[in-house]
């Protein structure tokens, strides 16, 4: 599982942003040689008391130990801590597995004061092998004392697996007048598909708002961006999206729920800091060299255009179409009809790179494809459709299929 | 889209068989040129007045119009002919497409002196772009003129598109003591998956069934051959599977349903030779190199274990982990839990080449991975799971994902 070999995406952004600190919100990184070797591989997330926490976790029937510690967790609605480690998944590991995430949350909460519902883990990496929790708990006292509000860029590169660069992003709020902050890391950029959340992301805020409505606009957020996202439409056992609010900023109560004026602001905030997370781990899709964005209009509803947007980022077929930069609209056609979704053949319309390429179930005509090529050989693909049964929109994001897919997972333990 | 350069598939069976004739059909083929240059690309199966046909047809949505078309003259269950051209599908044609099938169902019926329900048409290849009729129809004369019982090879061939060999079975049955024949051929190697059908195929008995029980007998055969395998996932918009009963051999009249005892043996046949020429096709996926039979057990119903299969067959995690040979079940597991299906995580038992590597939700005790890894290096790869819930059982079959596919689907058209 060595990562060396591995080039940084060339849909990367430039650099990792400058993630400022977030009042209430510790981090600290360690090298516990759960399975990598020279690099950290641990991270801890430290919350002030009374900080409120939602989550999204994956929807597999084979969830991992900690996802399903989180589910229990996340009832309370309060946290304190954020433990997780790359290497191992502890997924597929029965009661040992089980034993392992009880173990690391009782140290943690040892450690911290804390209550055991109020510690979260999250763990990454292979399935169905042991975790060796002993080296994690034995870190948590050196990593409690590291703690420091400005380790964003570290927490975001403890968490990595085949990940080619690290995930960040950072926005301001404001909640009545008052500047709130943002900030939140990813890792993840293969068995990345809905439902749901498809990898691990930690985002933070000092905003105080009840557990409740964050937990909506959580689940709202992760609907357009997590959820609306797929490299190669394979669900993780582990796939955790935690958002905290530590209430350490001091503005005005929020009382209202997820449609209070007051979180007009915050919501727009929440809402693009996801969908940059969420495009950042397309950008990273294994072996990615082009970023898809698909926007699908006149569904019979708005599920039904996710759907039809998933079939399309998700068929083998165009997304080698992508690779190989052949405008072979042909194959659209094609994973729309299999979507299981209505869809009028006789008034459908395509378009590539915002050129018309079909319209009425026909290619348009006098069809000159030396534009759309032209498209096809840039780095950010566009393709619109429209069914013509409904008003249903949606857009999904995705990377094309490449060689260098192949070459990462056909390999992966070795 | 020329083939050249595309090796025969290291999974491809040795030889054509030798398929006998069937009375009451014959065959002959014809280079129209309608995509292809140098090689038979349109194929004419005539039959005997009185032939009960079956069919079954793709789900898509986008369904191409000589699907359509086939789906209307389904209703009468009667058949003189199939018409079949390679390398332009007729689909995503509009009006056009509707108009090409019209004028050649209609030169079809007027050469034999058939009614143009009793023509069926297949076009397989592009997506989009305007099908040449005429060159069909100009052929038309030639073709009946060369019609012959014993041109099955020739046929399987002319209907070939990305296949790298062309694909054929017989069988023999009984009924009521008297012998009669089964041949079918196929073609199929990419955009290949359920529902339904999955490619073209055409089979022809001189057994004299009814139309509706041989409807019967096909939908049922379809489930357990046509529609569990897949190769990438992606459904076709022309997939067409027909079966022609000529009604030649002298047997007893089958006046039953399909559970009729006279039709046990033929069942059998036609069972078997579905799942031989499916078979065919998965050996020959794009890029194929392992054929890999997958059994799921223990799901809520039969369904549930197809979709569990079909989840297992389709994640292309699995599929790129079982190209690099490498035995990695946690990817198992995973595609399990993506399925939609339920699943007992804790009581999950997987063996890969009849070898257990997981029982109860766990690796195996002292798992030694030397005997499964060296079945990860064969041919045919074995993977069986129990899911844990129920007693729905279902085999599906696939084949590897490997650098080949990428090359064949990134560059098709050119």
């Amino acid at each position: 599982m060595s990562q060396e070999g591995l080039e940084v995406s060339p849909l990367a952004p430039a650099a990792f942003p400058n993630l400022p600190r977030v009042a209430g919100v510790g981090l600290a990184t360690a090298a516990c040689g759960v399975r990598y070797q020279g690099r950290d591989d641990v991270c801890l997330l430290a919350l002030a008391p009374g900080t409120a926490v939602a989550g999204v976790l994956t929807q597999s029937q084979t969830a991992s130990a900690p996802v399903l510690w989180c589910r229990r967790a996340l009832k309370g609605g309060r946290g304190r801590a954020i433990v997780v480690n790359a290497g191992n998944a502890n997924a597929f590991t029965g009661a040992h597995g089980l034993a392992a995430v009880e173990r690391t949350v009782q140290a943690t909460a040892d450690i911290l004061g804390a209550k055991k519902t109020e510690v979260y883990i999250a763990s990454t990496g292979v399935i169905g092998e042991r975790l060796s929790d002993d080296r994690i708990t034995a870190a948590l006292r050196g990593l409690k004392a590291g703690l420091h509000g400005g380790a964003w860029a570290a927490a975001a590169k403890a968490i990595m697996t085949t990940d080619t660069y690290p995930k960040g992003a950072t926005r301001t709020a404001e909640i009545g007048g008052v500047t709130v902050t943002l900030n939140g890391i990813a890792k993840g950029s293969g068995m990345i598909a809905p439902d749901m959340a498809t990898m691990l992301s930690f985002l933070a805020t000092d905003a105080k708002i009840p557990a409740k409505t964050l937990q909506a606009l959580l689940t709202r957020g992760a609907g357009d961006s997590f959820n609306a996202i797929t490299v190669d439409s394979d669900t993780s056992t582990s796939d955790t999206l935690l958002l905290c609010a530590t209430g350490q900023a001091k503005h005005k109560r929020v009382s209202g729920g997820p449609g209070d004026p007051l979180l007009k602001s915050f919501k727009a905030a929440l809402f693009d800091l996801l969908r940059d997370l969420a495009h950042q781990v397309v950008r990273d899709g294994e072996g990615a060299r082009k970023f898809v964005t698909i926007a699908v209009t006149g569904a019979a509803s708005k599920r039904a255009a996710r759907r039809i947007g998933l079939s399309i980022a998700n068929s083998p077929l165009v997304k080698t179409a992508i690779a190989g930069q052949d405008p072979n609209w042909g194959r659209i056609v094609m994973a729309i009809g299999k979507a299981g979704e209505k869809a009028d053949r006789d008034r459908l319309a395509i378009r590539i790179g915002g050129i018309e390429v079909a319209r009425d179930g026909l290619v348009v005509p006098g069809y000159d494809e030396t534009p759309v090529a032209r498209h096809m050989k840039g780095q950010d693909i566009s393709i619109e459709t429209d069914v013509g049964v409904g008003r249903g929109a949606a857009t999904v994001w995705t990377c094309d299929l490449t060689h260098a897919y192949i070459d990462i997972n056909a390999d992966y333990r070795s």
